[in-house]
């Protein structure tokens, strides 16, 4: 099973390459892609003790010369210090404007490869090989990029297109079940503000909260469907000037709850989920969405084993006020993306104070 | 006297306004650029003693709600420290995707300003307010940003289109010589490069080198010429992928000597002087330049009081070495931009170091 799925930009359009057991392929794969000589592999060291040898003997087989520098895993690490360090990699190393960044791993190491690949010579390629399901739906797709500020998350950071998203489903048999279904929170949303169809097909899966559970088929069709959904909405949108907005269904409770709960307590997949919640109840309160599919979300999110409810230590108003901060704030408003049916949202940003105190409440 | 000059891009074109005695104008024009409501002013301590109120005032009479960061003055402020006061700034202020940072000051805060607003929020608006005849004309166009690393100029920094440049020759003024001859130095550079017009009336000239024995009509044409030979070849090569590179004539020598002495001796204005020199000299050795042009290249270099001689304890090889980890070279190979007559550049990437050597040791 195989699928190539183009992003078409104006500028810089690329492909995404889903297929299983390809990772020792990467090398040969790039090598027609006009990448330089040099290429500085980013990862963290978990991840490296998997997949390394394969990539960098896929990468030298292909006469690549071939660096390495490892983060340490987490949310934590995804600083603009992380970044010096990766800076100081690219001068050891002597990268040239036309070498490149290979980032393997997750959607920090993902973001954190990118903004350096996007900064260092003003901009140098970029490819990503994301090992969770979060970052092969999400994160690796659309050329965000960047770190966290002490005080936000995502506040610095670059749109940078990748020349390649290269994707190996079977990577994932590593990934711990947490963080595999923290993935399948943004799978739903692509479900929910896109693919009717894919919704179904979660629906009508016999289990979906471990990777085990999941036949290789329906693993490779919301991987495809998912990427599908991304490299559509991106096409049509790729600095986040209207349509892409969309992508952050879940995500502006999701954000401040992840912020709240310091960016470790929940992970951004769980964040999401109770996100899509608060967002579904929201919509159903000012009668855009029917109660009826509202439930049905919810119930395939905890299908998932994904959380549905908001950490009752965290203070409501404290929510509220870590809204406005947020980067989607616009003369500020806060917007919200809101359900009107399966497949299907909108934009709103006149939601009350008082509408949103009742949701956060009720789920807590 | 006034000139408006398109910077026409693929995406994300923009004018380059000159006229003498607008700076308080910088709000109405900035008005009708779509450039939300708040402004973070980005300066430097002097610039802003000098010139703060007035913009401010400006600002602020066409509404705009405005804060204000200072950097202290300097190339050794040019780092991600700095960049990272400035986001705190940006965040104090809740600037948000809509707002504009407005950088007031020399290349420095110019290329600082750029590099904080591409990257804060993933991307807002910026506009340039340069104030030295360098900025003027050569860092404040063209989309280059960055700061400096430990171990290299501009090492780290991105592509990111201004809305706006706005020149106003009066602040001038206020400029030191010594650093109104650094700017004189990219102007040479334009002359030789692209406008044999040019040069022919800063030879007419009766003297250069310094601002008060300008004619009001030639430092307007001087500032005009020069803003447009650098639209017209970002025009055709936004990203330096060729043409681009000819900006470079005098730089790549240059650099290294401005490296070598810490950025703080020797200033690029100097440095890009003596390595437009050296690049005369390799290029007539190798027979593609006439010893004449040449000659009179260099009399316009002295008749503006800039330096032709390499600092006689830089050592040779350390210039040659300090030359390879430069941004310029591709595959290994050193780009040198040579002149063939005044007004038109080659790129050559094969000089021989035993000639480079020759060179440096006679310019010293």
């Amino acid at each position: 099973m195989q699928a190539i799925i183009p992003v078409n930009l104006p500028e810089n359009s690329y492909n995404i390459a889903i297929c299983a057991g390809s990772l020792n392929q990467l090398g040969t794969t790039l090598k027609p892609l006009n990448l330089g000589k040099k290429i500085l592999l980013v990862s963290n060291p978990e991840i490296f003790n998997h997949y390394g040898e394969t990539v960098i003997n896929s990468l030298e087989t292909a006469l690549f010369q071939t660096a390495t520098h490892t983060i340490p895993a987490g949310e934590t690490y995804k600083t603009l210090d992380s970044i010096a360090k990766i800076y100081h990699t690219a001068l050891e190393n002597r990268l040239e404007r036309s070498s490149t960044m290979v980032a393997l791993g997750g959607g920090v190491v993902g973001d954190m490869t990118g903004f350096a690949a996007a900064t260092w010579l003003r901009g140098i390629n970029f490819v990503q090989v994301p090992t969770s399901l979060l970052a092969m739906v999400d994160a690796a797709i659309g050329g965000k990029t960047g770190v966290n500020h002490p005080q936000g998350k995502n506040l610095i950071g670059a749109f940078y297109q990748p020349r390649l998203v290269f994707i190996d489903p079977l990577v994932l048999k590593t990934l711990p079940v947490r963080e595999f279904r923290a993935g399948m929170a943004e799978v739903i949303k692509y479900a929910i503000i896109w693919d009717q169809d894919l919704f179904t097909h979660l629906e009508e899966a016999p289990s979906l909260d471990n990777l085990s559970s999941l036949s290789a088929a329906l693993l490779q069709r919301i991987i495809t469907n998912s990427c599908q959904a991304k490299a559509d909405v991106v096409g049509k949108d790729e600095k986040e000037a209207g349509l892409r907005a969309i992508l952050n269904y879940g995500h502006t409770i999701g954000h401040a709850v992840e912020s709240l709960t310091g960016y470790s307590v929940i992970n951004h997949g769980e964040a999401v989920a109770i996100g899509m919640v608060a967002a579904g109840e929201i919509a159903v309160k000012l009668g855009m969405w029917t109660q009826e599919e509202a439930k049905r979300q919810n119930i395939l999110i905890e299908k998932t084993g994904l959380p549905t409810k908001i950490p009752s230590n965290l203070a409501t108003q404290a929510i509220i006020d870590t809204l406005a901060t947020d980067k989607k704030v616009k003369a500020g408003k806060v917007r919200f993306i809101l359900p009107t049916q399966i497949g299907k949202v909108t934009i709103i940003d006149n939601v009350s104070s008082e509408l949103l105190f009742q949701v956060i409440e009720e789920l807590k």
